[in-house]
């Protein structure tokens, strides 16, 4: 899709975002959007406007095209998916009756290790697995020519058209150890104009991780972390729509002096960071086992000084008192990954606890421990794990998150966990035109079963709190119909 | 949509069906279903089929059309919804953070009173509960000329087509206590040709309903009973597709001459009978203090003889050991409603302790306790729902229910639990021809962003296995590209 670039644009329907999460706001208006550089960020907007005569009037510009939202559509802040591995999308929806640790070398090392590489060696350890390089019923084909990152290509500019797809319009990506597959999803993300923050995955823990899929040393592990950083910065050299962010996998795959030496590169180079933390009971129990001198799975990071506030932690699920403390006073932020968590039998996170404790948490779809790419059914389960912990902690509403909680986390969360708190996730003077147009099917709209008919019914009642609930219940990437990344369009759906 | 009834058909292609909870039985071949008095069954089968020809001459058929199914589709068992409101589906997504109770004041009596009775006083009753009966700004149009039932047909007609589009070919619908519009629904279904069960919903205790939406007296319960089961058996004389099914909301809601006395009734008429269970804490100890002298919630319905082998109970979540065996005894069935149990946070359906008790359970949308009418989101509700129950079990795998014993529980189960046991849920010969054939997109079938593609990405390199998983977890209507119900197509996606 080519990237259509304006210098100015003005955007005019409805919008509706979410600034708290108790507030939904719904306004009627219009949004003028200037781009320098490719950066698009509002510039001016009224909430009296109701017409693109009107607009130009207001906004004092003279041919600039408006793009109009129609009735029963409106503007959302895009979504902000602060986990996610890229290199997994193939397996989204595979994960049998597995938890963390069998899944990992079950299902997920294997298909890493095939993105990265391609190959007879390559090959052959996905064989060895039990998933096909091929679909010849099975039987690798050896006669395959193999171009050469052709999976990576492949897999990564689905995932990243998928994403956009589901109105993800920033991305904190793990790709996998593979410095040139890693630079595959780098330049793609960079063409397609998605924003991201992309992660060579550093893992070299001779105990934990495969033979076929791991770092020789921590030297080939920082070298090859700094390989892909600067990669990434030579793309993006401003760094105004694409990063790089240090990526040790999870503590138990990587070695203490790795992880040190991470946290020294990170603070070196003023990089973000992004691990797992307390995902799973197992795997907390083998962080104790691998790092007997720590005091616990937090402190493992602090100690190599990975807990910055510029670390986004996945999962959070079985800390401690004293663990929410130390993630507080570093200001690290979390990644709540609720589809995640249910499909693996990881546990409840405590995200109220988490909140009111003062720690930034956002929404992550963890592909694939999470089946889906799209961010609102993220925001649906993380409402759904609510519920049910409200009804494990004896009835209690507190838990509670309610779907404008959800939008809330899925956008303005997203935005503090990646660093851009009032740059992206609502639509105020200044900030980035990083934006979903949502439309909603009129019941009148279609015939039942002819085309494209979006999956929510509107019976024409709804009020727009009530339309959003819809929205957000049985919506999908039908509804999301244009994308645009700092004003560029990204994605449309025709 | 015109029905159509071929009186032989031939399909052909993959047939995909779930005949035990562990297994997963793909087959490829042709099965010829023939047609009498529009009620088609599965006459003869051939595994060894691969082509039209073949098929042709092996069932010894001259001028039969052939229904292929390419190589990435295939045909599977149509779903089987084992509770579902139908005059519920306009709240689909709207339940805010309510829970049981609440949420039946709050957003169902209400909207379930619009349904029936369209005019000044319907009209009034809904307006004084927070929903505008039209969408102008939230004022009633008094003006406006009401065609009678006009609400019931738009709600009941979207409803059936949109059931039909995921794929559900038989469901057991409770409808409101308004007899013309009980007997809209069944209208419809009629027409479009839907395997249904429908219930005049029975409500009348003065206490617990609300004055707006109550049965005056047990004598006006039982009369409105009857004349909707009268209509519906004139409609379908040898119930081929569709039954009247007794329908006490729920104990709470019911007087305890009115449950008796259509326990007689069932038993005098034979017919099925549908009621709720033990969903929600607050709702077990509302029956304790309604219903003073019996034992338990169970032993309300048992000792008004509604506890039968006809019996669906839905959601079951919070009975003690001494209610499974009654049920036991009584051969009652189980629909289990995990995305509603999770919305409204109501519990943890134990369905494995059901299940091995020896009741029969099935799935069941419960629209719009639960927030979609697609059995493949209650499929993946079912598998996440069991995931956390093992969790809270201390890690317990036993609870684990994986995707084929997800879709046994949609297909299979739902067969039991309907009395169709042997007759739907699978492809063996005597069984009727109530199927969906579903369609996976290949990669390089369409353009990102372009059309109508589907939701679910396939590589390539999964087996069939894989591609089940990789339907079921982030399959949706788009997938579903036909369906029949005794052999007829009643839905078509173009």
């Amino acid at each position: 899709m080519a990237l259509i670039v304006d210098k100015q644009q003005i955007f005019l329907g409805r919008f509706i975002s979410a600034p708290g999460p108790n507030d939904l706001l719904i306004r009627e208006g219009a949004v003028l959007v200037s781009s320098t550089n490719g950066h698009g960020r509002i510039e001016k907007t009224s909430w009296t406007v109701r017409s693109s005569d009107e607009a130009l009037r207001l906004f004092n510009v003279g041919n600039v095209s408006v793009i109009h939202s129609p009735m029963n559509g409106f503007f959302f802040p895009g979504f902000i998916d602060t986990h996610i591995h890229a290199p997994q999308y193939p397996n989204a929806g595979i994960f049998g009756k597995s938890t963390l640790l069998d899944w990992l070398t079950t299902y997920t090392f294997p298909l890493e290790a095939s993105i990265g590489d391609e190959g007879p060696a390559a090959e052959s350890a996905v064989v060895a697995n039990g998933m096909p390089a091929e679909a010849t019923n099975g039987q690798p084909n050896k006669k395959r020519k193999v171009e050469p990152l052709s999976r990576a290509k492949t897999v990564y500019d689905k995932v990243i058209s998928r994403t956009l797809s589901y109105g993800t319009t920033t991305a904190s990506y793990f790709a996998t150890i593979s410095v040139p597959a890693t630079n595959v999803l780098a330049d793609l993300a960079h063409t397609k104009g998605q924003r991201a923050y992309i992660g060579r995955v550093c893992m070299d823990h001779p105990e934990t991780c495969p033979d076929f899929y791991r770092d020789e040393t921590p030297e080939q592990t920082i070298g090859s972390a700094i390989e892909s950083i600067e990669h990434i910065q030579n793309l993006d050299p401003k760094g105004n729509l694409l990063a790089p962010i240090v990526t040790p996998r999870f503590a138990p795959s990587c070695q203490a002096e790795s992880l040190a030496r991470l946290g020294q590169l990170a603070q070196d180079r003023n990089l973000r960071v992004q691990t797992h933390i307390s995902e799973n009971t197992g795997e907390v129990e083998l962080v104790k086992t691998l790092f007997p001198d720590r005091r616990s799975y937090a402190d493992v990071y602090d100690h190599a000084g990975l807990l910055t506030d510029r670390t986004i932690l996945a999962h959070a699920i079985h800390l401690s008192d004293n663990e929410i403390s130390t993630i507080v006073e570093r200001k690290s932020k979390v990644s709540h990954c609720p589809a995640s968590n249910s499909a693996l039998g990881s546990g409840f996170c405590p995200v109220r606890k988490l909140l009111d404790a003062g720690i930034d948490v956002s929404l992550g779809t963890d592909v694939s421990g999470g089946y889906s790419v799209s961010m609102l059914e993220s925001v649906r389960q993380a409402c759904l794990v609510s519920r049910q912990l409200g009804y494990v902690n004896g009835g209690e509403k507190k838990w509670n998150i309610g779907v404008t909680e959800g939008l809330w986390l899925a956008t303005v969360g997203g935005a503090k966990c990646v660093g851009m708190e009032g740059r992206l996730g609502g639509f105020e003077e200044g900030m980035f035109w990083d934006v979903q147009e949502i439309k909603l099917d009129d019941i009148d709209s279609a015939e039942q079963g002819v085309g494209c008919r979006g999956p929510v019914d509107i019976f024409g009642w709804e009020n727009w709190e009530e339309r959003v609930d819809k929205w957000v219940w049985n919506g999908d990437d039908r509804n999301v119909k244009r994308v645009w990344v700092g004003g560029r369009l990204v994605h449309e759906r025709r």
